[in-house]
């Protein structure tokens, strides 16, 4: 690899200390740790948890978080058994913000008879932004703190929060989330129109809306987009919208049309070391290391298994 | 405008209930607080702090902090003024990172001999990654404070930190903050490669790199562009770069070429008012304000009095 390329800016020692690095004077890098990593550490997420978006730059796959949200969880797997979103589209880039996808129709009127119809999923929901805080629910706890929550960590492989004052646990705005658009009415929300967070954590949002799930793979085709010229982000014409080709659960898939993603278990010894090398990093590059990490600065390492092996 | 987009997600409100908001209930928008501003609260940049880039998607406006990275600064004026970075190209679109602009060749190959000449521009400088604190310099305190520095707030327009023990001052790396890129070597860094923050705010770079301004305007054409798929997101083929037409000072373009910017002074009433208002978010949607902003997240109004008047 090119010098100058390899070393052009801030990740690169990550990639090019391996070989040569001085241990004794480096954070070891996520690829490193990783490579130690035991196959007991990675978890292969249930298929039915598995939402699958093919659009024409290519394929974007979330992992849905039942146990935060699950009635929003069951009507989108209702509304992908449904083909509910074939041929919706991507409405909406807001910078610095979010994705969003849905139907058109919805956009270019207020006139409901035009939307495509739900099917047997529920057009209402009751809001689910929080659960109850339950100490037994998985939580490990990110003990440098948070500035929004009185305590931040990860559940099931997801950026969570919990407050054992009010009694709520949450999962965090995190660049790479998936929320549930909604209107103004708390219970407007149904699944049927969904953000990805593509800017820095809206955290205000949180516990003001359904977070749904994660992107595990393919952010960039939602991150990597032109912008909308239209007040919120929104595309001002219809040709600009994305169109999404299919949306399905992986267990509806055939098998070799489905997603082999593990994602690292973040209860697991080499995420806490991959975290605690974020958060002391000091190599050739970083002389200062800033010995704190935030909750949605944590990338939670995903594999994919057809491609690795 | 049609109901469903209006309303669709969190901003929503914040143009929606401008004509129909209980005044008691709500927190206002920025724009309600804009609409009542003061002239003298808004300032036009100095042009020779204005580095004007024009790409084939749309113009990027970065204003220069000079008095942050003062040399770096003068280097990335001789560059510009030499013409030194037109032709050259995005080279890194990193996902949830940064985009790089600079000098391909750079990445190619190893051989500095194809390097484009720097012109009068110094090929090296020493770091300029903090100022010495100095209480007399302007600096609008964030009273919410920060999760990684002891004090927070804006200085001439920049978000930045402070920290009175260790006597440094430094600009803080938000979204669309722009940085130099260099290799290990802190003195390897001239302004010939550039960068700007497109993603969750990578804060562990702040005091390790120098910053050099912000994208006032534009930030979509660099932060919705596709993601490299080499390593750190660098472009893989060479047809895949986007070139740069031209970056000028805008002191040295025609007048009828320049940009006529003006941004909110960080150290003005509507400006707390904006903060005090994201910080404390009220409304319809947003039903359980979190009472604190970090720095950020908060976005420093500009507008174009060209195309506003």
């Amino acid at each position: 690899m090119p010098l100058r390329r390899c070393l052009a800016l801030a990740l690169a020692v990550s990639l090019a200390a391996s070989a040569t690095a001085d241990e004794a004077k480096h954070t070891p890098t996520a690829k490193e740790l990783i490579a130690k990593s035991q196959p007991s550490e990675w978890r292969a997420p249930d298929p039915q948890n598995l939402l699958v978006m093919d659009l024409p730059q290519g394929r974007v796959v979330i992992e849905l978080a039942p146990s935060f949200a699950p009635l929003h969880v069951t009507n989108i797997r209702t509304m992908a058994h449904e083909h509910y979103y074939d041929g919706l589209a991507i409405v909406r880039v807001h910078d610095n913000f979010v994705t969003q996808w849905g139907d058109p129709a919805s956009d270019d009127n207020g006139d409901k008879s035009k939307l495509k119809p739900l099917g047997s999923a529920k057009d209402k929901l009751p809001p689910e932004y929080t659960r109850p805080y339950d100490a037994k629910l998985p939580f490990t706890v990110l003990k440098d703190g948070d500035f929004y929550a009185p305590e931040v960590g990860f559940s099931e492989g997801f950026p969570a929060a919990r407050d054992k004052a009010s009694g709520q646990e949450w999962l965090t705005h995190c660049y790479g989330m998936v929320g549930v658009g909604r209107d103004i009415d708390p219970e407007t929300g149904s699944g049927s129109e969904l953000y990805a967070v593509i800017g820095q954590a809206p955290r205000a949002l949180d516990r003001n809306i359904a977070v749904v799930g994660r992107v595990l793979q393919g952010i960039e085709y939602l991150s990597g987009l032109p912008r909308g010229t239209g007040p919120l982000g929104f595309y001002e014409k219809p040709e600009q919208r994305i169109a999404i080709r299919s949306v399905r659960l992986a267990s509806d898939l055939p098998a070799d049309q489905r997603p082999h993603l593990e994602v690292l278990r973040t209860d697991s010894a080499t995420f806490a070391a991959i975290v605690d090398a974020k958060r002391n990093r000091l190599d050739d590059f970083y002389r200062l290391p800033v010995h704190k990490v935030d909750v949605c600065s944590v990338s939670i390492p995903v594999r994919d298994i057809k491609t690795s092996h």
